[in-house]
């Protein structure tokens, strides 16, 4: 799989995309992720500038047409991608089913937004896909499409150690994962639970499965 | 306002939290971000673990009380906090009035979930907020933590230039942002909307708020 990441702000991103599984699934050839500099698309060779005051007298600045559509072109002649995103916050939200899905893809190219946004004709016309991390507002895209790629490739088959793990975790049935405890059994008085000191399989896995759906109830409803 | 970041990957937020208008609020001075190394709360002076395998036999780690007991402690007797933050995918959805609403505190703490979690008794007796930023799981709780930091610094008076243009942004009146548009008026034959053009506020403002509510209600009904 192959990442593209388009953005003004790469510096805010390399030792982030370097890092824990990341960088293990990058080193291991799981995934190659990319990023580019929106500047240098530009075609104004002294400031590097990308954007502009909006039409119609609004605040804020906004991104252009030009340098966004060849950085997008010059990708889109060198392979095939499924999906051309955009990180906006009126975007479809992204959950883990999403995630999962987009983990099956080839390439992806992530257009991160900045500023007041992008030109609206890039969205309407280059863009295949407009995503949200949630609801709320950030300086730029750069962490959503951070986001976005940790949760993807943590997905991908043998970028975590432990596959186990990843299927157990939080969402991946629907359900929030029940509570855990480790060394020692008691610390300040708190003890763990007696059932998972109990060494019988069983006993534990019907607790935790009632821990889960009890969380669930209680936190998350909706998910039932 | 403070604003301390307890993890075990301090290196994935260095660079993440020193970009921006983050890197600006901290030059201004509206905000001091401190990353602790929780491995520096170890008691285990060779390894510096802080991990250790889950009570019942299940997959993955599960973070220590003793090491994230010591390191919250060791903030709570330097300063008052007004939240304890976990970030953890089960926890309350963090939206836009939480930022606005956590960017009015003097202390926060965020505790970096990773691994499988948490000890539990930690999240019962330490622990005053648990924040998820969507429905995926992450790698750790860094990047959420960065994603929080991002989104609450920003509405920190002062930290954007432009005031107006935070007001104007998307979830702040329950609305998604219109289409912007910059030069040029017309590229590769896509032209901006003739009324932005028109100078006459009045049009635009009407249109503005028009396609605002166009947009929320065809893409999240949810929010009206």
């Amino acid at each position: 799989m192959r990442i593209d990441i388009i953005t003004v702000l790469p510096e805010m991103l390399e030792q982030t995309l370097n890092c824990s599984i990341l960088k293990r699934a990058q080193d291991k050839g799981l995934v190659e992720i990319k990023l580019h500099n929106l500047r240098d698309y530009s075609l104004d060779e002294k400031h590097k500038r990308v954007d502009d005051y909006p039409f119609g007298g609004s605040a804020g600045m906004v991104l252009q047409c030009e340098p966004v559509d060849r950085a997008i072109s010059s990708l889109k002649e060198q392979r095939i991608y499924d999906e051309i995103i955009y990180t906006s916050p009126d975007g479809e939200q992204f959950n883990q089913p999403m995630a999962n899905q987009l983990s099956l893809c080839e390439n992806l190219i992530i257009l991160c937004g900045h500023y007041k946004g992008i030109d609206y004709r890039i969205r309407e016309f280059l863009i295949t896909k407009e995503i949200s991390i949630g609801d709320y507002v950030l300086t730029g895209g750069e962490l959503a499409a951070a986001v976005m790629a940790d949760a993807i490739v943590r997905v991908i088959p043998g970028a975590i150690g432990d596959e186990q793990s990843a299927l157990s975790d939080s969402f991946q049935d629907n359900l929030l994962a029940p509570p855990v405890y480790t060394r020692p059994a008691e610390y300040k008085g708190m003890k763990v639970p007696e059932v998972l000191l109990s060494g019988h399989q069983a006993k534990i896995q019907a607790w935790e499965l009632e821990q889960s759906i009890e969380r669930t109830k209680r936190l998350r409803p909706d998910l039932l």
